[in-house]
């Protein structure tokens, strides 16, 4: 027995939706559904595979606006949401161009004497993909795309807490037939993502390292591989011979950008000692001058925190510094406007690792910053966490990649901040609890969606010197 | 508390060696100490890491005959001990031969404007290998091997059945400085084998599918990657036009050699129906002439079973196919000689899928034949199964290769079987139950010992269109 959900507003606090999470045995048909459709899907090759996804791409577009009002209800913020539909738009089209070569790429084949091989690679059947609320369209879709170009079908269940947009995308799909029989977006919370998991061959799951956790272990007792993007408390580390104009503007917008709710945001920020008190009073001028977008959307840059449970432990982690001496210098209030929460860019000094603050992932617009003396203690506390998603070194450019080498995370810009979420080319893998299994990112993106297998033939007809002598 | 393991020979019936597990305390004490030193072991280069290998095999070669002997009364058997070193060592050359062009590959960089990505990747500390009783040297090195040279410090522990190996390893191992501190063979059996996955930041196991699933479970509580290498329920398919004796030879010696004590070894055999009798007068006869390695160990062919317990499993599904009116052509009994388990090569026909020995992992010398009259049924056939490790086809080179295509199986040899065991080139994932993770075979051997890592520097000094406009 499943429950309706009822779905919060985060500009209004009301909850104004209701979601119906299927019962578990209909989810179960709906898998075995999948799974059958998804042997024609594999059937009509790449090429067909490509032009699906394209007329999908232009029943985005005909729809475009019913899909953005309705992202624009589940995250309460506007230019964010345009940006979302516009990065899915454009991952369609990346991936339908890459993925004839890296498709191609398996089919080589080589020999050795008597033995030739070719391989080839078998997609998974049917592809789960859990993902969260702070990015409704684009986490639901990232692993998406390249899995249905490899081949597979995929089951998607949206976050409860940003599930609007599924609606209006939908409609979108049932305009394309061949992708209306492959392609399922569910609704449901976290039992209906247990459940999910009984039934696919493979999960995606995006979101916090417990449960994560939890669902590496589901998968394994399913014995299905697990491709986790989980949690990150990202470092920035600011070197003396960092341009401090550019570090506090890259710094700021990664940071603050769609209201910190973002995994590879900067959540601690670490500065050389001399250039300390410029670098924090130019961050905090510049923090200071972006607005909140309230009461109208349109009025500025940072809009409402989405998941109210997060506006609570934004909150304790501001009070757990204050009280342990950490210094406000703009923000730093968790506030209550027409229903909604709030929390305006604040920075902080005075701050250090037994504050909750730069240990545990704030998910908000909080820029705590800290001096080092020395290039390896700066090192040494941005490795000081459980975390290992990505990471910023800002100075010259020598100087910064010796440091970015020494950093235990995956993606590490250079005097510029979150660039995994503009560059897509970079394989990289989580380090520690930030994340398991293949990457997002690079080739292995769409690779990691096909099991690979070998056909290895025997080239000559006489006895092999290794068999038995009879 | 760990107690001593008596060990009992495979020839001799007798408990006639002891292994003692090192106490939970004193394994994590060593796992700390290899995660140290694994440290200088990257950072020493891969050059550093060939020599030092290139100077274990010297070792080795000096100690040769005294591994010999140990792996002998380990497993009961001459020749294969013999091929195991061999392999060893080759793998050894093969590895120290690929792995420069492999580790530079990752170090392509790329631009797109404004952006510059440099790729690097980066070893897991330390990784724990669990291996089997049937190749004790070659299973607890394949994985070790590749993850040494990717940089990686390595601990083992092989199967409590054949343990008696190590000792004389680990005296070659002390002759390489280097290595010594960084790879480790320890003693123990399942406890001590969980306890490992505990101290590990990866593990490789190779196994039963129901000790796979348990590992798989640990690992994920431990939130490491496991790779796993599991059972296998091999079919062989013998098409009308496949060459009969090409095919009897080659199925044969993929059946009973190492006396079927192998994951990839054929257990099922699917014969066109038209061939049929033709195909198993000839491969009763070609088995019938195979002889026991006994009383000698240079008798015959076909040593004992190795492990007590498998002796019993063998038995059961041989009596439980009688009992479903199977017919036994030759061999067909599990019998007892001075002590040791032993098993005649075992032809069976009218046998169907009834059967514990057609659906179960048998990993003995027995041959079940069975006919079909379509291609579809022989497809089908060997789909039916929990296992999807390897298979062979035996036909013309083009309608095998289109029979292999639909059999879902990570390795298929064509007109020979087993020939994973001889080509590591090919890249292959295993299906179902079979098995999990990076694929030991190909390029990803290497490759998946290392995390990727993305650096991506911002190679202009002007803001970026998309920060804040302040």
């Amino acid at each position: 027995m499943t429950k309706p959900i009822e779905v919060r507003n985060p500009r209004t606090g009301k909850y104004d939706y209701v979601i119906i999470p299927p019962p578990s045995k209909l989810l179960a048909q709906q898998c075995s559904r999948l799974r059958r459709a998804q042997k024609s899907w594999l059937q009509i090759g790449l090429q067909g595979r490509i032009e699906a996804l394209q007329q999908w791409k232009q029943a985005i577009l005909s729809k475009r606006d019913k899909l953005t009002e309705a992202l624009v209800a589940d995250t309460g913020r506007l230019s964010i949401s345009v940006l979302e539909i516009d990065s899915f738009l454009s991952s369609i089209d990346r991936w339908c161009g890459l993925a004839p070569k890296l498709l191609q790429d398996f089919e080589k084949g080589t020999a050795i004497p008597f033995i030739e091989l070719q391989q080839t690679a078998v997609p998974y059947s049917l592809v789960g993909v859990i993902s969260p609320w702070n990015f409704p369209l684009l986490l639901s879709t990232i692993d998406t795309i390249p899995a249905l170009l490899a081949g597979c079908a995929v089951i998607v269940k949206p976050s409860e807490i940003a599930p609007r947009f599924v609606a209006p995308l939908l409609e979108t799909l049932n305009a394309v037939g061949q992708l209306r029989d492959i392609l399922t977006f569910i609704e449901g919370a976290g039992e209906t993502g247990a459940a999910l998991i009984d039934n696919v061959d493979l999960v995606c799951f995006t979101g916090s390292v417990a449960t994560g956790r939890k669902v590496a272990e589901a998968a394994a007792r399913q014995f299905i591989p697990a491709f986790l993007e989980l949690g990150g408390k990202d470092p920035a580390i600011v070197l003396e011979s960092a341009d401090i104009e550019l570090a506090t503007s890259a710094i700021l917008w990664g940071s603050v950008v769609n209201t910190g709710q973002s995994c590879l945001s900067i959540e601690r920020i670490y500065v050389a000692e001399s250039i300390f008190d410029k670098f924090y009073h130019q961050l905090v001028t510049k923090a200071y001058r972006l607005r909140l977008a309230h009461p109208k959307i349109e009025d500025g840059e940072i809009g409402p925190i989405i998941a109210e449970r997060q506006a609570a432990i934004i909150k304790e982690h501001l009070q757990d510094a204050v009280s342990k001496k950490a210094v406000i210098h703009c923000g730093g209030e968790v506030e209550e406007l027409s229903g909604g929460w709030w929390c305006r860019p604040t920075v902080l000094t005075s701050v250090n690792h037994s504050m909750r603050l730069m240990t545990e992932e704030t998910f908000g617009p909080i820029m705590p910053v800290m001096a080092f003396s020395r290039i390896s203690e700066a090192i040494a506390l941005a490795n000081d966490t459980i975390y290992g998603l990505s990471a910023a070194v800002f100075g010259s450019k020598a100087e910064a990649l010796k440091v970015a080498q020494q950093i235990d995370a995956g993606a590490i810009s250079i005097n510029d901040a979150a660039l995994t979420a503009l560059m897509h080319e970079g394989e990289k893998n989580a380090f520690k609890f930030s994340g398991m299994g293949g990457s997002r990112m690079g080739p292995a993106a769409l690779t990691r969606f096909m099991r690979k297998k070998a056909f290895l033939v025997k080239t000559n007809t006489v006895s092999d010197p290794w068999w038995f002598n009879l």
